[in-house]
C-alpha cells in the first residue's frame, strides 16, 4: 500500500490563527499543522524533528514578538526556506444563533482590536484583549457565550463552528503580515530567490556603508534593512538583511566572503524562492 | 505672585504606564501628565496645543504599536526633540493585603506577560492579557480583587496605593524601550546631538547604498536603519534612520541636502540631544 507522507509544520497560537492560514496558502490545505503556545516550542519542534516546518511572523505581525522572532533566528540553526505574505482580512465571528444587534462585547488580540477599531467603534461594541484571535473564537464556543463576538480569520470561524458576521473590518486594507518558513535545510535555487542574513559592523562612521557597499558593487539588490542594538555590548547593532539572489548564486557568494572580511559577524540564514505576493 | 507654569507632557496608557515614567525621567516629576488612550490622541493633544510635549514609544515597546508611531511621524508636522531610553523593570503587584501565596491569576499587557514568562511559570501562576500594565493594577484596586495580581512598574503600585510583591521580574534583565519627546519645534544644537529622519528610495539595485554614501563621505554616523514597505506602492521602501548630528550643523545640513538630490522623498523629523542611557 502506498500512502503519502504528510508534511508537518508548527506555528504559534491556536488552531485557525493567521499563522496557520499562512502555513496553508504555503503547502496547501493537505499539511498537518501543530498548534505551538509560543515562538520557542515552534524552533524546538523543528529543531528535534517533530515537524518538517516551522512558520514565523516576521513583519507587521498580529500573533506573536517579531523581536522575538529575530533573537531566535540569532541564536538557532534553522534556516530560512519560504517566505509567506499573507493578507490579514480581520471577521467578526459570532455562535451562529448570535444577530449582530446583540452584541456587546467584542475579544480579540489586542493588536487585531486596533487593526479594527474605527470599525468597531461604528458597531459600538466594547473591545476586551485576549491572548490571540482564534483562540478568542475557541472561547466563545466553548463556553457558548451568545452575546459577545471575536475578531479573527474566517478560517477560524470555520474550525469552531461559528459565523462570520462581518468580513474585512480592518481600518487599513493595507494589511499584510510576513512569516518565514523554517527548517533544517533551505531551499535550491531558483532563479527568483532571496537571502536573509544577519550581521554586525563595528559601531564606527561608515561601517554600515562600507558593509552595504559588497551588495551595491556588484548589483544585488537589498529588500530589507533593520538595525537592532545587540544585547551584549551597548552602541552595538546587528543588522538584519534580505537581499536578492541564492547565497550559491556566485554573485552573491562572492558578496558574503567581502562582507564577513568586513564585519564582526556574519550569519546566512537561508535562501529561499521569493514570495509571489509583495508586501 | 510668581508662579512657574507648569510643563505638560501627553502619554498613551493610563496613570503608571511606562510611557509616563519616561516622561518623569526626561522632564522630573513636576510635570503634568495626561493619559491618552492611543498614540493617535498624543499626537493630536500636542498638534492642538492642549499640551506641550508627547511621549511616544519607538523601539522595544510594550504599550503602544511602533508601527503606528512611525505612520503617525511620516504624517505629522511634530517634531522629535528628545529621546528617552528606559530600562522596564516589571513588578508583581497587588492589594496590600494579598500574599504570594494565595495568588492565581496575573494580569497585564501580553507583552510584559511573555517578557515574564519564566518568572510567572516557576511562580505557578495563571496570565491573564488585558489592555495595559498600568491598567491592570488600576482594574486590581477598583474591582478590590485579593487573589490577582499585576505585571507593572513600581510607580503603578504607588499611584494606585497597592504594594509590590516581586521586583524585576522580567526574564532579561536588558530591558529597555525607546521613547522620543514630540513638540511643535525641535531642540537647539548642544554638540551631542541626533537627528531622526524618514526617507524613500527609488527601488532600485544600489539605491540605499548612494543615498547612505552622504553620511559616510562626510563621518556622520548612522545609529539606526530601519526599512519599511510604503503602503502606497509595493516594492517601494522608507527608511527611517537617526544619525548623530543636528541638521543645523553644516556637515550635517549638507548631507541632507545631497540625500534630497538623491531620494524620493526626506522628511526631517528632528534634531535633539542623544539620551545618555544607552539602548
Amino acid at each position: 500500500m502506498s500512502r503519502r507522507t504528510m508534511v508537518k509544520a508548527a506555528f504559534q497560537g491556536e488552531l485557525g490563527a493567521y499563522s496557520e492560514e499562512a502555513a496553508i496558502q504555503y503547502f496547501d490545505s493537505s499539511i498537518e499543522t501543530t498548534p505551538c503556545r509560543d515562538l520557542t516550542d515552534v524552533f524546538e519542534k523543528v529543531e528535534t524533528g517533530s515537524v518538517d516546518y516551522g512558520i514565523v511572523p516576521i513583519e507587521n505581525s498580529l500573533e506573536g514578538d517579531v523581536n522575538q522572532t529575530f533573537d531566535l533566528l540569532l541564536s538557532s540553526d534553522l534556516k530560512v526556506r519560504g517566505e509567506i505574505n499573507l493578507k490579514i482580512n480581520h471577521c467578526l465571528i459570532a455562535d451562529p444563533s448570535t444577530r449582530l444587534e446583540s452584541i456587546e462585547k467584542v475579544y480579540s488580540h489586542p493588536q487585531a482590536l486596533a487593526q479594527c477599531r474605527n470599525s468597531l467603534k461604528e458597531l459600538g461594541l466594547e473591545s476586551v484583549p485576549t491572548y490571540d484571535t482564534a483562540g478568542s473564537v475557541k472561547m466563545i464556543r466553548e463556553k457558548n457565550l451568545l452575546d459577545v463576538a471575536a475578531v479573527a480569520s474566517q478560517r477560524a470561524a470555520v474550525i469552531y463552528g461559528m459565523k462570520v458576521l462581518e468580513e474585512g473590518i480592518q481600518d487599513n486594507p493595507f494589511n499584510y503580515t510576513r512569516f518565514l518558513v523554517l527548517s533544517k535545510e533551505d531551499a535550491v535555487p531558483t532563479r527568483a530567490d532571496k537571502t536573509s542574513i544577519i550581521f554586525t559592523t563595528k559601531h564606527i562612521p561608515g561601517a554600515l556603508y562600507k558593509a552595504l557597499e559588497v551588495f551595491a558593487s556588484r548589483n544585488i539588490n537589498l529588500m530589507k534593512i533593520q538595525s537592532r542594538p545587540t544585547r551584549e555590548k551597548p552602541w552595538s547593532y546587528n543588522f538584519f538583511t534580505d537581499f536578492e539572489g541564492h547565497r550559491k548564486d556566485t554573485v552573491c557568494r562572492e558578496a558574503l566572503e567581502d562582507l564577513r572580511s568586513k564585519s564582526l559577524f556574519v550569519k546566512v540564514l537561508g535562501s529561499y524562492p521569493k514570495a509571489k505576493q509583495g508586501l
